[in-house]
């Protein structure tokens, strides 16, 4: 079985694996306070061009978007969000559940403008009863998006602006940051992030790690006690130099945007393969997963050597299934799913 | 100035203003334990076929709706209500803000039907990863809705229905219950509402009283230690027996009933009026709200003598205002702005 | 029966009962943008030289305990406060509720002292693992509090000097504020309050209104957006100008303050009689609650014709029971019960 | 640098680090829905005596109180522990973050005892005004407690008669129940714990795993849905088979109650060598954790060579520090310090 049914259903790339197995024998102080963690938040400050960032290193995704969010919120503020959004489709309320509202809005490719943004912040600016509707504060997007699109640097220069003039933040949610940074004509980088977010994660969990995410601060009014909120959260790990070994693996010698750009890379290869075979897609993506209108003999030909995930019912006879690739996808892998492909 | 921008801008009913009067000098026990809630929750329960309802007495809209739906809930179950559902669109994210979500669905004139709650029971039902998504577990629609129109007999019944196939709360906001039971072509009675309904609301502010909302519950799993919740959530009145008083003076000779009648039935002489001058309608409403699309000039020759709250813009000129009757409303008052009308 | 079981059993001072009658046949605007709470907020501020000071009027206790303390919060802070204070003790958890965490010290008659404020706080700026515990940020007191203590100018002092030093909030629970300032050999203002507090109320429930409660913010940092607090939390009043005109009446010519002398003066002349009869006291109060211990007998003697509540067993055989005088209470129904008294 | 100052200074057991090597090629489902977690689950269920138990794993300890406490509780329910409890006094208010209250005890030896309990079950029951105070429904226990003592098997059994008695749910945080199991002289084995417990937790954090609390429900009401609340709280980890993997590492061949022994026995070595040079103890722990009183000469003497963790100032010219063996500690390690304490 070859699997592209999702990003995060093997363990670690062999440079994390090593470096647990290289400290193995050593202690540390606990909760993240080690110089694991220092080194891995140094070497990601590198690549931003903001020296005054904080980095913190939680264990998974939703424990750190409700975390972050939460902790930039007042209890009458609200998050606004691609109504496709990780936090208001895949995290069981878990953003409602710190007390905030989000204001979904019907995603384009899963993408959120900044028209979208503007026109709430608008609303609730002209609202002669404010006090009766919740103040939109925070703009939540994905990079990629869940269905592997990604912003322009326009795009999210463009949020940024409207983010500013309504006086909200800019939160990144990057689980998949290091394949969005690959993302096939995409034109935004880590600093880029710095300049324009107030907070963005880089996930490991997806890319490359065993698990943990990264948070990057940038707004200084979002630093303070920071570390109170991920404790009160659950997100601080006792063994907090785990996080930070991975990280800093991860980042030396530039590891994590060499697999995530490889595994776009075959990602490309593969979209072109179901290009070349006029198989439809639902959504043209650019990185690492490829949504694809298959009919059910196509599936019934794939599905007995590949593992890929259905997505939802095309209603056309069509079932949309996405196609996965990973830091840890063999370029053999990809030829064997092209070769099966072009026989479809 | 004649109002009919609202049903709250005028104090209470002559019968409840005496009641008050008559017991000015009286001692009570506190915080609802006396016998003037009592007297009323009995009074309301005469109206129901369900002795073993339990009455609650608390102050206001937005403190019953949150109290009464987060009492129902665990923490991963979400409710769900039209998009234009008070409790989604006006109460500050009050729902969110006890930590459930909102699962707000485009309404049709207001309401919710039991296909869009079959739906997302349905999607929950057949979830692989049903802990990734809240639970839809109660079910949130106004009678008569925000924008006066009410559900039917049979949509009412067609909303149990699903509710009970999918395990989920029926709870009806009836902030201004007294206007939907005198619906114009209307056909559900309180008794249908106690059937039908887990819970639902009997409102006193907007229907003769100076505050408060009757909350009956009728089903016995949500009925035990209600006292908590609302002393929890900061809705026990010192001083309860006030809100007993002005229900059983409602209640009692079935003012509440008649008030309401009356008020429905000079909105419906005021629609007519509309009607006849060839003003649009922007929803057909039979209570005491009236939507109406009126230029420019016709909003300019009534604002002088008459109020009403805009709605919002309708887009072709138009503005969508609201006319609203009350209990308070004199023949008079109708007959005078009916009159204007017919010179628009 | 005469009633002194508490300062609530009665609807409410005859200034306050004409105001409502006086405006029963007018129209206002809703949720306490009228006139009369613009009114009642300038009459109270006349009393605290605190021109920028923002007032806001609620209708209960605990709503506005709750409400003021979390707005005031961020999630990972705390508050200190006795632990006889009510919030702690007979709020239904009501401040946890909106997640945080309440730090109940040992009360000295019902009292908090700087002194334990100063270690809470100290003992956080010490902490080596700051983000493992709750940062204190507020300081509640009741005034009276729920023993019919009173802090003295020079305890209020020291409370805000320490709150200074460590950067908390001090929020004065003035439920009983009127009784508080009329304390027998207290010497605390409301101007007082106005200078030493960030956040105080001053209760109408007990002190001759059907209900309410003023909130006065004075530190700027707390201001901004509160009505949102107040209708996402179910304290905003629809028909709000009802709080605003109670308010009004009531601080029309100083009759909050004279009716509350009043029923303190009663309960000195009470405080005397148990004193001269030789029955012991449980604590020394200079306010409307007089707290005795009596004996079976004497609580047998006197329960025919009185109401008074049990607070406590104190052991020994004597019951710890409560007398308390209100506005209501006359000089004829504090005469009947020293002749009893002189009896016992 | 010799480290006695906490369980959880390094990596893992070499078994768990064995099987995260023989994994590293292989593929799993996410979310916990792996064989490696169903496998850990069975292997801990064998020693139980309870099959219908429900078994699951998250990340970390505070994340796991927090999660299954708010997952009993209803909103106006409280939790008991004793003042020295984890949750009450390590993990930044996360309990009252979720909305419910502690109510917390003094402690003796850091225990709680089923007569506090019932005091407090009993006052509740008695209260003629329930609703405003919270329903104290669940007990909090640690095992073996945050001083190193552990409850016998009469203490817990007591904890149960009384949880049954009011109504209690009985909770046990186990973060190092390895330690607690091989207490000298205790008495109580995790067949007792399932017997006795509505939940508990096995933990793996300091017991020998990287990171991983077990937690076990044998309470079935409190098993549905519960993946809902892992997953809404953060702690559902993506690559959910790391747990598992660990945990079924941890009891195969019974290595977690092996290696706990082990450190539990070089810990009464030097306790005894403590005892021998008559250093006095600040509690008598039976478990991995010592606490004792050293001069600050004593302490000089030892902190250039061994870590160990102050805990308070003893007062007397003494601290009180913590010396903590765990899985990691070598009989050399212990023999050295040993060694010189004979000497101080």
């Amino acid at each position: 079985m070859i699997r592209f049914n999702n990003d995060y259903n093997r363990a670690a790339h062999p440079a994390v694996l090593q470096a647990l197995a290289d400290t193995a024998a050593d202690s540390f102080p606990g909760y993240g306070t080690d110089p694991w963690c220092r080194a891995a938040a140094d070497e990601i400050k590198t690549h931003l061009d903001c020296p005054e960032a904080a980095v913190h290193f939680l264990v998974g995704g939703t424990q750190v978007n409700f975390t972050a969010i939460a902790a930039a919120l007042r209890p009458y503020q609200s998050a606004i969000c691609a109504d496709s959004g990780h936090i208001h489709a895949h995290e069981t309320g878990a953003v409602e559940h710190t007390g905030h509202k989000i204001l979904a809005v019907p995603g384009r490719e899963g993408k959120l403008t900044a028209a979208q943004v503007a026109e709430l912040g608008e609303q609730y600016r002209q609202s002669p009863v404010q006090e009766h509707i919740t103040q939109p504060k925070l703009v939540y997007v994905s990079f990629p998006t869940e269905y592997g699109t990604v912003y322009s640097l326009r795009e999210l220069t463009d949020l940024r602006v409207v983010c500013d003039k309504y006086g909200m933040y800019l939160f990144v949610d990057g689980a998949r940051m290091g394949y969005g940074l690959a993302a096939r004509g995409g034109d935004v980088t880590l600093r880029d992030m710095a300049r324009l977010a107030d907070m963005f994660t880089v996930g490991g969990t997806k890319c490359g790690a065993l698990f943990g995410e990264a948070l990057v601060i940038t707004e200084p009014a979002l630093q303070p006690d920071f570390r109170s909120y991920i404790k009160q959260n659950g997100g601080m790990l006792a063994k907090g130099w785990l996080l930070g070994l991975q990280f800093a693996a991860l980042f030396r010698d530039g590891i994590y945007f060499d697999i995530c750009r490889r595994a776009v890379d075959l990602a490309m290869q593969i979209r072109d393969a179901f290009a070349a075979r006029g198989i439809p897609f639902y959504i043209d993506s650019p990185t690492n997963q490829q949504f694809v209108l298959l009919t059910r003999d196509q599936i019934r030909a794939l599905e007995g050597k590949y593992t890929f995930e259905p997505d939802h019912d095309a209603g056309d006879g069509r079932q949309c299934v996405r196609f996965c690739t990973s830091w840890a996808t063999t370029q053999a892998e990809a030829d064997a799913l092209m070769a099966d492909i072009a026989r479809l």
